[in-house]
Protein backbone atom coordinates (compact mmCIF):
# COMPACT_ATOMS: atom_id res chain seq x y z
CA UNK A 1 0.00 0.00 0.00
CA UNK A 2 1.34 3.54 -0.73
CA UNK A 3 2.09 5.72 2.23
CA UNK A 4 -1.15 8.10 1.71
CA UNK A 5 -1.28 11.09 4.77
CA UNK A 6 -5.17 10.87 6.23
CA UNK A 7 -6.77 13.45 8.35
CA UNK A 8 -9.62 15.64 8.95
CA UNK A 9 -10.25 17.83 5.51
CA UNK A 10 -8.92 21.17 6.08
CA UNK A 11 -10.49 24.67 5.75
CA UNK A 12 -8.38 25.39 2.86
CA UNK A 13 -9.37 22.07 1.00
CA UNK A 14 -12.99 23.36 -0.26
CA UNK A 15 -11.87 24.09 -3.40
CA UNK A 16 -9.87 21.24 -4.44
CA UNK A 17 -12.70 18.73 -3.11
CA UNK A 18 -15.27 20.73 -5.25
CA UNK A 19 -13.25 20.53 -8.34
CA UNK A 20 -12.23 16.83 -7.80
CA UNK A 21 -16.34 16.07 -7.87
CA UNK A 22 -17.21 17.67 -10.44
CA UNK A 23 -13.90 16.14 -12.53
CA UNK A 24 -14.76 12.57 -11.61
CA UNK A 25 -18.00 13.09 -14.11
CA UNK A 26 -20.15 10.84 -12.06
CA UNK A 27 -21.95 13.00 -10.11
CA UNK A 28 -24.83 14.99 -11.48
CA UNK A 29 -25.45 18.91 -10.99
CA UNK A 30 -27.69 18.26 -7.92
CA UNK A 31 -25.01 15.55 -6.29
CA UNK A 32 -22.00 18.39 -6.68
CA UNK A 33 -24.19 20.84 -4.78
CA UNK A 34 -25.01 18.57 -2.57
CA UNK A 35 -21.62 18.25 -1.67
CA UNK A 36 -21.16 22.00 -1.29
CA UNK A 37 -23.80 21.73 1.85
CA UNK A 38 -22.19 18.63 3.31
CA UNK A 39 -18.83 20.83 3.64
CA UNK A 40 -20.40 23.62 4.82
CA UNK A 41 -21.64 21.62 7.72
CA UNK A 42 -18.43 20.27 8.18
CA UNK A 43 -16.90 23.83 8.44
CA UNK A 44 -19.62 24.98 10.97
CA UNK A 45 -18.62 22.28 12.98
CA UNK A 46 -19.08 18.24 12.75
CA UNK A 47 -20.35 18.09 16.09
CA UNK A 48 -23.49 20.17 15.03
CA UNK A 49 -24.26 19.12 11.63
CA UNK A 50 -23.13 15.48 11.75
CA UNK A 51 -21.06 15.76 8.61
CA UNK A 52 -17.71 14.47 8.94
CA UNK A 53 -14.95 14.81 6.20
CA UNK A 54 -11.40 13.00 5.74
CA UNK A 55 -9.13 13.82 2.92
CA UNK A 56 -6.33 11.67 1.70
CA UNK A 57 -3.05 13.09 0.75
CA UNK A 58 0.47 11.99 -1.23
CA UNK A 59 2.90 14.67 -1.15
CA UNK A 60 0.35 17.49 0.36
CA UNK A 61 -1.71 17.00 -2.85
CA UNK A 62 -5.34 15.74 -2.17
CA UNK A 63 -6.31 12.67 -3.79
CA UNK A 64 -9.88 12.35 -2.45
CA UNK A 65 -11.97 12.51 0.04
CA UNK A 66 -14.69 10.41 1.81
CA UNK A 67 -17.50 12.33 4.35
CA UNK A 68 -19.31 10.19 6.92
CA UNK A 69 -21.18 11.10 10.20
CA UNK A 70 -23.46 9.31 12.35
CA UNK A 71 -27.21 8.19 12.06
CA UNK A 72 -30.22 10.39 13.97
CA UNK A 73 -31.93 8.80 16.95
CA UNK A 74 -28.73 6.37 16.88
CA UNK A 75 -25.79 5.63 18.73
CA UNK A 76 -23.95 3.13 16.71
CA UNK A 77 -24.84 3.57 13.16
CA UNK A 78 -23.02 5.47 10.60
CA UNK A 79 -23.71 6.77 7.53
CA UNK A 80 -20.98 7.14 4.57
CA UNK A 81 -22.56 10.23 2.61
CA UNK A 82 -19.87 10.42 -0.07
CA UNK A 83 -16.20 8.76 -1.03
CA UNK A 84 -14.42 10.29 -3.89
CA UNK A 85 -11.32 9.50 -5.69
CA UNK A 86 -9.23 11.47 -7.85
CA UNK A 87 -9.25 10.51 -11.72
CA UNK A 88 -5.45 11.60 -11.38
CA UNK A 89 -5.44 8.81 -8.91
CA UNK A 90 -7.02 5.57 -9.95
CA UNK A 91 -6.08 2.35 -8.88
CA UNK A 92 -3.90 3.09 -6.69
CA UNK A 93 -5.72 2.41 -3.72
CA UNK A 94 -7.38 6.03 -2.77
CA UNK A 95 -10.49 4.38 -2.16
CA UNK A 96 -9.68 1.76 -0.20
CA UNK A 97 -7.81 3.70 2.38
CA UNK A 98 -10.25 5.93 2.76
CA UNK A 99 -12.83 3.55 3.70
CA UNK A 100 -10.41 1.98 6.34
CA UNK A 101 -10.15 4.99 7.94
CA UNK A 102 -13.47 6.33 8.07
CA UNK A 103 -13.93 2.34 9.65
CA UNK A 104 -11.22 3.29 12.43
CA UNK A 105 -13.13 6.72 13.25
CA UNK A 106 -16.21 5.14 13.88
CA UNK A 107 -14.89 2.71 15.61
CA UNK A 108 -13.09 5.00 17.73
CA UNK A 109 -16.01 6.83 18.54
CA UNK A 110 -17.74 3.24 19.47
CA UNK A 111 -19.88 2.66 16.18
CA UNK A 112 -20.47 -0.64 15.01
CA UNK A 113 -22.47 -0.29 11.71
CA UNK A 114 -21.08 1.59 8.67
CA UNK A 115 -24.17 2.29 6.05
CA UNK A 116 -23.72 3.03 2.64
CA UNK A 117 -26.49 4.00 0.10
CA UNK A 118 -25.87 3.85 -3.46
CA UNK A 119 -27.33 3.37 -6.65
CA UNK A 120 -28.15 0.27 -9.22
CA UNK A 121 -26.95 1.77 -12.38
CA UNK A 122 -24.18 0.90 -14.45
CA UNK A 123 -22.86 4.69 -13.47
CA UNK A 124 -22.07 3.60 -9.57
CA UNK A 125 -20.80 0.02 -10.86
CA UNK A 126 -17.12 1.09 -9.82
CA UNK A 127 -18.01 2.19 -6.71
CA UNK A 128 -20.39 -1.17 -5.63
CA UNK A 129 -17.19 -2.90 -6.73
CA UNK A 130 -15.38 -0.82 -4.12
CA UNK A 131 -17.90 -1.76 -1.28
CA UNK A 132 -17.52 -5.19 -1.93
CA UNK A 133 -13.89 -5.45 -2.54
CA UNK A 134 -13.79 -3.80 0.79
CA UNK A 135 -16.05 -6.44 3.07
CA UNK A 136 -19.53 -4.12 2.49
CA UNK A 137 -22.89 -6.87 2.38
CA UNK A 138 -25.29 -5.67 0.30
CA UNK A 139 -28.34 -5.81 3.30
CA UNK A 140 -30.81 -4.63 1.14
CA UNK A 141 -31.96 -4.03 -3.02
CA UNK A 142 -34.94 -1.39 -3.91
CA UNK A 143 -34.93 -1.45 -7.46
CA UNK A 144 -36.70 1.35 -9.07
CA UNK A 145 -36.04 3.45 -5.75
CA UNK A 146 -34.67 6.71 -6.26
CA UNK A 147 -36.71 6.68 -9.65
CA UNK A 148 -38.06 4.05 -12.19
CA UNK A 149 -34.47 2.24 -13.54
CA UNK A 150 -32.57 3.55 -10.62
CA UNK A 151 -32.59 1.23 -7.66
CA UNK A 152 -31.02 1.51 -3.85
CA UNK A 153 -28.32 -0.92 -2.61
CA UNK A 154 -27.72 -0.13 0.88
CA UNK A 155 -23.92 -1.86 1.24
CA UNK A 156 -23.35 -2.64 5.50
CA UNK A 157 -20.25 -3.58 7.32
CA UNK A 158 -20.20 -3.88 10.92
CA UNK A 159 -17.14 -2.95 12.43
CA UNK A 160 -17.52 -4.24 15.83
CA UNK B 1 -63.25 -3.66 8.28
CA UNK B 2 -65.42 -1.44 10.24
CA UNK B 3 -66.51 1.79 8.90
CA UNK B 4 -63.42 3.76 9.41
CA UNK B 5 -63.36 7.55 8.33
CA UNK B 6 -59.56 8.11 7.29
CA UNK B 7 -58.26 11.63 5.86
CA UNK B 8 -55.96 14.83 6.23
CA UNK B 9 -55.37 15.79 9.81
CA UNK B 10 -56.86 18.27 10.88
CA UNK B 11 -55.42 21.73 12.90
CA UNK B 12 -57.93 20.76 16.16
CA UNK B 13 -56.09 17.46 16.46
CA UNK B 14 -52.95 17.74 17.49
CA UNK B 15 -53.41 17.08 21.03
CA UNK B 16 -55.58 13.94 20.54
CA UNK B 17 -52.53 13.09 18.69
CA UNK B 18 -49.91 13.73 21.32
CA UNK B 19 -51.89 12.50 24.39
CA UNK B 20 -52.81 8.96 22.37
CA UNK B 21 -48.66 8.86 21.79
CA UNK B 22 -48.28 9.27 25.21
CA UNK B 23 -50.72 6.75 26.21
CA UNK B 24 -49.73 4.17 23.96
CA UNK B 25 -47.21 3.52 26.56
CA UNK B 26 -44.45 2.48 23.64
CA UNK B 27 -42.76 5.42 22.71
CA UNK B 28 -40.09 7.34 25.35
CA UNK B 29 -40.00 10.71 26.21
CA UNK B 30 -37.23 11.84 22.91
CA UNK B 31 -40.06 9.67 21.01
CA UNK B 32 -42.90 11.71 21.83
CA UNK B 33 -41.15 15.03 21.62
CA UNK B 34 -40.35 13.78 18.02
CA UNK B 35 -44.48 13.45 17.02
CA UNK B 36 -44.82 17.03 18.33
CA UNK B 37 -41.81 17.94 15.36
CA UNK B 38 -43.40 15.81 12.81
CA UNK B 39 -46.70 17.35 13.38
CA UNK B 40 -45.55 21.16 13.69
CA UNK B 41 -44.00 20.55 10.16
CA UNK B 42 -47.22 18.98 8.81
CA UNK B 43 -49.16 22.01 9.88
CA UNK B 44 -46.17 24.70 8.45
CA UNK B 45 -46.91 22.76 5.21
CA UNK B 46 -46.72 19.24 4.14
CA UNK B 47 -44.67 20.29 0.51
CA UNK B 48 -41.98 22.22 2.49
CA UNK B 49 -41.30 19.36 5.49
CA UNK B 50 -41.93 16.50 3.79
CA UNK B 51 -44.39 15.44 6.65
CA UNK B 52 -48.12 14.16 5.83
CA UNK B 53 -50.52 13.05 8.00
CA UNK B 54 -53.81 10.63 7.69
CA UNK B 55 -55.87 10.17 10.95
CA UNK B 56 -58.77 7.93 11.66
CA UNK B 57 -61.84 8.48 12.96
CA UNK B 58 -64.59 6.50 13.82
CA UNK B 59 -67.93 8.69 14.74
CA UNK B 60 -65.53 12.03 14.53
CA UNK B 61 -63.52 10.13 17.62
CA UNK B 62 -59.64 9.86 16.73
CA UNK B 63 -58.66 6.26 16.58
CA UNK B 64 -55.28 6.32 15.30
CA UNK B 65 -52.85 8.47 12.97
CA UNK B 66 -49.98 8.15 10.48
CA UNK B 67 -47.14 10.24 9.55
CA UNK B 68 -45.46 9.80 6.09
CA UNK B 69 -43.27 11.42 3.47
CA UNK B 70 -41.35 11.55 0.60
CA UNK B 71 -37.49 10.15 1.09
CA UNK B 72 -35.30 13.01 -0.04
CA UNK B 73 -33.07 12.79 -3.32
CA UNK B 74 -35.75 9.97 -4.30
CA UNK B 75 -39.15 10.12 -6.38
CA UNK B 76 -39.94 6.44 -5.51
CA UNK B 77 -39.78 6.07 -1.88
CA UNK B 78 -41.57 7.18 1.23
CA UNK B 79 -41.32 6.55 4.46
CA UNK B 80 -43.78 5.34 7.08
CA UNK B 81 -42.61 7.89 10.18
CA UNK B 82 -45.03 6.83 12.52
CA UNK B 83 -48.14 4.71 12.92
CA UNK B 84 -49.89 4.64 16.24
CA UNK B 85 -53.54 3.29 17.18
CA UNK B 86 -55.47 4.34 20.29
CA UNK B 87 -54.92 2.00 23.00
CA UNK B 88 -58.95 2.54 22.83
CA UNK B 89 -59.34 0.46 19.91
CA UNK B 90 -57.19 -2.46 19.75
CA UNK B 91 -57.77 -5.24 17.34
CA UNK B 92 -60.45 -3.16 14.94
CA UNK B 93 -57.96 -3.34 12.50
CA UNK B 94 -57.20 0.58 12.99
CA UNK B 95 -53.40 -0.41 12.20
CA UNK B 96 -54.29 -2.59 9.21
CA UNK B 97 -56.55 0.51 7.85
CA UNK B 98 -54.13 2.91 8.20
CA UNK B 99 -51.80 1.51 6.49
CA UNK B 100 -53.66 0.74 3.27
CA UNK B 101 -54.90 4.44 3.16
CA UNK B 102 -50.84 5.45 3.32
CA UNK B 103 -50.17 3.00 0.73
CA UNK B 104 -52.95 4.52 -1.14
CA UNK B 105 -52.14 7.98 -0.80
CA UNK B 106 -48.25 6.90 -1.77
CA UNK B 107 -49.33 4.96 -4.92
CA UNK B 108 -51.50 8.01 -6.04
CA UNK B 109 -48.68 10.37 -5.99
CA UNK B 110 -46.61 7.27 -8.43
CA UNK B 111 -44.60 6.31 -5.60
CA UNK B 112 -43.11 2.82 -5.55
CA UNK B 113 -41.45 2.16 -1.98
CA UNK B 114 -43.09 2.16 1.38
CA UNK B 115 -40.12 2.18 3.95
CA UNK B 116 -40.54 1.56 7.76
CA UNK B 117 -37.47 1.49 9.84
CA UNK B 118 -38.25 -0.19 13.35
CA UNK B 119 -36.48 -1.68 16.49
CA UNK B 120 -35.79 -5.46 16.94
CA UNK B 121 -36.82 -4.96 20.55
CA UNK B 122 -39.53 -6.67 21.99
CA UNK B 123 -41.79 -3.73 22.94
CA UNK B 124 -41.85 -3.28 19.06
CA UNK B 125 -43.02 -7.04 18.48
CA UNK B 126 -46.84 -6.02 18.03
CA UNK B 127 -45.72 -3.35 15.33
CA UNK B 128 -43.38 -5.32 13.34
CA UNK B 129 -45.82 -8.32 13.45
CA UNK B 130 -48.80 -5.66 12.10
CA UNK B 131 -46.48 -4.89 8.90
CA UNK B 132 -45.99 -8.35 8.46
CA UNK B 133 -49.54 -9.06 8.31
CA UNK B 134 -50.05 -5.84 5.78
CA UNK B 135 -47.76 -7.73 3.61
CA UNK B 136 -44.35 -5.97 4.22
CA UNK B 137 -40.78 -7.57 3.87
CA UNK B 138 -38.16 -7.67 6.14
CA UNK B 139 -35.65 -6.36 3.86
CA UNK B 140 -32.47 -5.29 6.10
CA UNK B 141 -31.74 -6.67 9.90
CA UNK B 142 -29.14 -4.84 11.32
CA UNK B 143 -28.86 -5.66 15.17
CA UNK B 144 -27.61 -3.60 17.73
CA UNK B 145 -28.01 -0.66 15.15
CA UNK B 146 -30.09 1.83 18.01
CA UNK B 147 -27.50 0.57 20.45
CA UNK B 148 -26.00 -2.06 21.78
CA UNK B 149 -29.26 -4.56 22.03
CA UNK B 150 -31.52 -2.63 19.95
CA UNK B 151 -31.36 -3.33 15.93
CA UNK B 152 -33.08 -2.11 13.15
CA UNK B 153 -35.44 -4.19 11.14
CA UNK B 154 -36.29 -2.44 8.13
CA UNK B 155 -39.34 -3.37 6.16
CA UNK B 156 -40.66 -2.92 2.74
CA UNK B 157 -43.64 -3.04 0.38
CA UNK B 158 -43.84 -2.08 -3.29
CA UNK B 159 -46.98 -0.62 -4.19
CA UNK B 160 -46.58 -0.60 -7.71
Amino acid sequence: MPEFEIGPTRADEDEAILAMTVEAGVFNQKENSTVRELLDGYYEGPEISGYNFLSCREDGRLLGYACYGPRELSSNGYDLYWICASIHARNKGVGRALMRSVEEEIAKRNGVWVVIETSDTDHYAPARRLYERCGYALSMYLPDFYCDGDGLCTFTRRVR
